[in-house]
């Protein structure tokens, strides 16, 4: 007999949530049960441009969300200076929580979330969707493996876009009082993950923010950049800007292996991605060519990495609900690394481009 | 009837004079007329493992090579700390100079090789060989197409390999004495160079050494990295190093395009090259793929890209000879520029990673 699905209640009518919303109906083990907006009306239209069915109840507040008895978990896209207040509520709620990224506008913030979540005995996770691809694990058994890639020595990681004249005017993301990291904490966020998922979640010992960042006429940042050091000697750089054609790279270098892919955040195509690995790379007689040259890789998958994300976030609650146990901490940890090098790379902005210590 | 080839005379028995040895026998203008070696024996054995022609003159000094008076210009791929003595000595023997790189150990000692390159009025190229790849030129168009690449935003350019312990103990780069900025120098130079190439050969304003340089026992550099910082915004960064896998990419992000290439200083094959390019790279509807997807693009080439150095090199003397016209200030131009910002960084390095102004 099917377990009976996850239900979930969504705050907001984001434009992300559309992906999610078709995420969690492609999802076995997940149903839409609810959407709230501020306004009742837009929340209506959401959920027929959207082909909502019609069983699923429509708020004009996010209150009523989490005060439906039936929803398990709310999935939360608001802006993210708003996350604070609405995770916390959520958890007191008892409603498992799928946080869209950045998680909070800085650690002590996303702690009050944590703590909120810990006490509450609700699980946490981030809307960070490449975790999930079956790519990704492929490539972290090429970077754990000792003879394909040995030890890893840098990381470098690219997530650009070119955003219209009406996103750099009216998007949340360069608002101050919305989501105040810009391009940091949206692009930011998935080069620092990539950067921290490479490094098996080590934190590095100092960030140091690169020169010349773009900011809006708010002091939003809309580009910029840093270098990682860890205490082995590992380095990482990352850029991202909202002023540059799409790019998604993540590149590491290891003593005997290379890994490349372009397409790291959102693959290229839905059932099939690619990374490009390399081993003991070398030249041929008289530095003509390469002997062994680097290959493609190709991971198929049935379910979206989104819908793979949601059915991982509803195992873990329905493992909860069933067994009684005390959520995972795995997902909240990793957040939190996240923010904590965000928050570092922005003071080191701050600062004057003055290295930051990461201090856990 | 074809043209007199120009006769060239190698300096010294160098590794990759192997390869360009080859080169300047593909090559349809060049001739390999001489060899020098400090030790007569060593250049006798050279020229045998290398089957060169029996009418090679083989010398056992490199004062012998550039006192030949049928020899029109020389290859100097000796350590970096010889250049300026030994350019300066062919440049006075009225020999053209195809000097490998990087050029010199600083930016005044290779004015002092510009100026008697000048006075003397020979022509002086580097051994950079990308450079004259036809697909070099195919990128150059693509990057300086304001439709498919728009304005360039940002470089990031990586070159590490693998050296082996009986490098990394006794190379000619790793000796302070030989080319003291070991992996800057030797990698860093083509990282540099393609920031530059990409940028059109604008300087930047300043460049800033990433923090955590790996030096050896002596203090040459194994491993560093630097941004560069420009005027308009724009940003690039490099990352070389003698201790990880064989990695050599080239990418570059414009308003409206991204150009990646994983094999810029030697490409993966010789008669064949591939560069990856992208033009207004959006998502599909719900962000659940790419569209249009970045594309590759082949270039085929009859001359390995060395024998085109070569070819050039020769071409540019072959009009000094035949029309008593001056050296082309181009190539010199474009090493001092590589030069100046290799010192820049350097000098970051050495400055404790502040900001270096990049000084034309």
């Amino acid at each position: 007999m099917a377990e009976t699905p996850i239900r979930i209640g969504i705050l907001g009518c984001a434009d992300i949530a559309r992906k999610v919303s078709r995420a969690i109906t492609l999802s076995p083990n997940t149903t839409i049960h609810a959407i709230g907006s501020r306004s009742i009306e837009k929340a209506k239209r959401y959920a027929s441009d959207n082909s909502y069915s019609s069983t699923v109840k429509i708020y004009g507040s996010y209150e009523q969300v989490l005060d439906d008895q039936d929803v398990d978990a709310v999935y939360i896209p608001l802006p993210t200076s708003l996350h604070v207040e609405w995770v916390v509520l959520a958890a007191q709620k008892k409603k498992h929580v799928l946080l869209e990224k950045p998680v909070a506008i800085n650690t002590s913030e996303f702690d009050k979330i944590i703590d909120a979540c810990e006490s509450n005995g609700v699980q946490l996770m981030d809307g960070t969707m490449w975790m999930h691809h079956p790519r990704t694990q492929k490539m972290r058994e090429f970077l754990d493996d000792s003879n394909r890639f040995g030890q890893l020595k840098s990381v470098h990681s690219i997530f650009t876009f070119c955003a219209n004249p009406d996103f750099l005017e009216n998007d949340i993301r360069v608002k101050p009082d919305l989501d105040a990291l810009g391009a940091l904490g949206d692009l930011g966020w998935y080069c620092t993950r990539s950067i921290l998922w490479t490094a098996n979640y080590e934190l590095p010992k100092s960030v140091t923010a690169f020169r010349g960042p773009i900011f809006n006429k708010a002091g939003v940042i809309l580009a910029c950049g840093a270098c990682f050091q860890w205490e082995d000697g590992k380095v990482a750089t990352f850029h991202c800007s909202f002023l540059s054609n799409l790019t998604m790279d993540l590149t590491a270098v290891g003593t005997f292996g290379t890994l490349h892919v372009n397409d790291f955040v959102v693959p290229f195509e839905e059932k099939s991605a690619t990374y490009n690995s390399a081993t003991k790379s070398w030249f041929t007689e008289l530095v003509t060519g390469w002997n062994p040259r680097p290959s493609d890789n190709i991971v198929t998958t049935d379910l979206p990495q989104e819908a793979l994300m949601v059915r991982e976030f509803a195992r873990l609650v329905r493992s909860i609900k069933d067994s009684n146990s005390k959520p995972d901490s795995k997902w909240p940890t990793i957040s939190r690394k996240t923010q904590l090098v965000l928050d570092a790379v922005k003071a080191s902005i701050d600062k004057g481009f003055e290295p930051v210590e990461v201090v856990s």
